[in-house]
This record gives C-alpha cells, structure tokens and sequence, in this order.
C-alpha cells in the first residue's frame, strides 16, 4: 500500500495537501472545543489529571497522525476518513487506484 | 530538620493534618481556576500542548509535595507558607522548636 512521493502528480500533491490542512484544521478545531468544554466543568483533582492523560494520549497520536510523508499519506487519508474528519470527495482528483486504496483501508 | 512520628503529639497532629489539608484544598482550587482560565483562550494547538507541559509539571509537583510523611511535613509546610498556600499562624499550637524550623525553612 506504499507509495513514492515519484508516484503523485503535481496536481495530485495539490489535492492532497489541501484535503491534509482541512483535516488537521477540522481536528485540532475540535479538539480545542472539546478541552474547553471538559475544563470549564472542572470541579476536583481527579477530573484533572483526566484531562492531563487524555491531552498526553492526544499529543501523542496527532504528533505521529500528521506527520506528511507522501509514503504513508494513503493511510493517513484512510485513517481521518474513518474518523470523520476528512470526507473521500474531498480527494477528487487522485487516482482511482488511490482513492480505492483509501477507500478500502477506511473500511478496515 | 527531619521530625518523627513519635515527636509530634496528638493535638499537633490535628493541627498538621487540618492545615495540610487546607492548603491542599487553597492550591487545588486556584490549579483548576487556572486551568479554566487558560482553557477558555485557547485558540490554536501549541497552546494546549503548552497547557498539556504545565499540567505534566504541576501533576509531578503536587503529587510529591503533598505526601504526607510526618519525617517531611516541616519541609512541606514550609514550602506552602513560601508558596502563600498556608498562613504561619494557621500552625498555631505545634511546638515552638516545629514552628520556629517551618519559619526558618519557609525564609530559604
């Protein structure tokens, strides 16, 4: 399921950066919400150190989710379509062979 | 500076544990008002990360200092009247040697 960064056109690197930036921007969007909501309804210590484990557990896994690298962006695409923050017409444009790739490692 | 169980009476006990307890109470309290209010100015990622490294800070310090060893709790108490947590007074009725160490401790 690799692909070269040789394998993406000009165009399609466009298009992929793009759908990338929304995806990040729609997450750490909502991400930003959620901790808010969580932190004003705070009222003791152990709610805290909740959220503390939650932003460490976060951290972690946006820190790896978005790093662009063209031979892993297929997987990343699936990975943000499954969760909702990227919609597969928003990477029109790529080849069929990787959208049905995206496409099937959505569905896993 | 070390004191041991066996060197503290019954009331001093008392009085240890209710101030302990009351600065914990002053500290948690301004910690999560804190929190609140960096959390509702959030507008953009390096700011949570950095409100995520200042929780992993306070967590690790509030979960050593407030240990309670009676071998320690000079040194603790001295650090709480240093950090506005707890007022001298409030010790009133431990010994004068113990109070006397907790001032000096608190001037370092």
């Amino acid at each position: 399921m690799h692909v070269s960064e040789a394998e993406w056109t000009d165009i399609e690197k466009k298009i992929a950066r793009t759908a990338f930036d929304q995806a990040y921007k729609r997450e750490i969007e909502a991400l930003l919400k959620q901790v808010q909501k969580e932190a004003s309804t705070l009222v003791e210590l152990d709610g805290l150190w909740q959220l503390h484990d939650f932003l460490s557990a976060r951290r972690h896994e946006i820190e790896g989710k978005y790093d662009y690298q063209y031979s892993a962006l297929l997987f990343v695409f699936a990975g943000l379509v499954k969760d909702g923050w990227l919609h597969v017409n928003e990477l029109e444009g790529l080849s069929k062979d990787k959208l049905s790739k995206v496409s099937a490692l959505a569905r896993m």
